[in-house]
């Protein structure tokens, strides 16, 4: 049994209408922000999961997001086992 | 000029009361979900900008970023190149 980083992103399913994003790239653009095609606003969790590997850790999420932590009707959702990365964080 | 999809995942600050993550940790314990040692919830915004290279498309992102997308007071972000990797989406 090992701790496992998880990142589950949520975004509103292709094609369903994304108010908050809409909202935000016409701010992009109010601010003089040029060159934006688009922009959509989801969820990102992150959680620590004590699992015996990590396709278990990626199951349990898994049923997570179903029973839970997305809709299943209007959002898509993606888990990532995350490993230490040359991410940029401030 | 090409377009380049970024992704900006926004957190509250470590240290920071995350009340919606708490909600979340809570209702999973709930659920009957055993093992789960945190739960941190924030956005994940999708963005298409046209740049003319992947460090251009990163120095636009993180001005908005300043300007509009985070709270430098409460949130860190993290901004990243999307490249194609064999993701999980459903």
């Amino acid at each position: 049994m090992s701790r496992h980083r998880v990142e589950v992103l949520i975004q509103p399913r292709p094609g369903l209408l994304d108010p908050e994003g809409k909202v935000v790239h016409h701010a992009l653009d109010s601010l003089g922000f040029p060159g934006i095609e688009e922009v959509r606003v989801g969820r990102a969790i992150h959680l620590e999961v004590d699992a015996a590997d990590a396709e278990e850790a990626r199951r349990q999420v898994d049923r997570m997001c179903r029973r839970l932590l997305a809709n299943p009707v209007t959002e898509d959702y993606e888990i990532r086992i995350r490993a230490e990365t040359e991410e940029e964080r401030r």
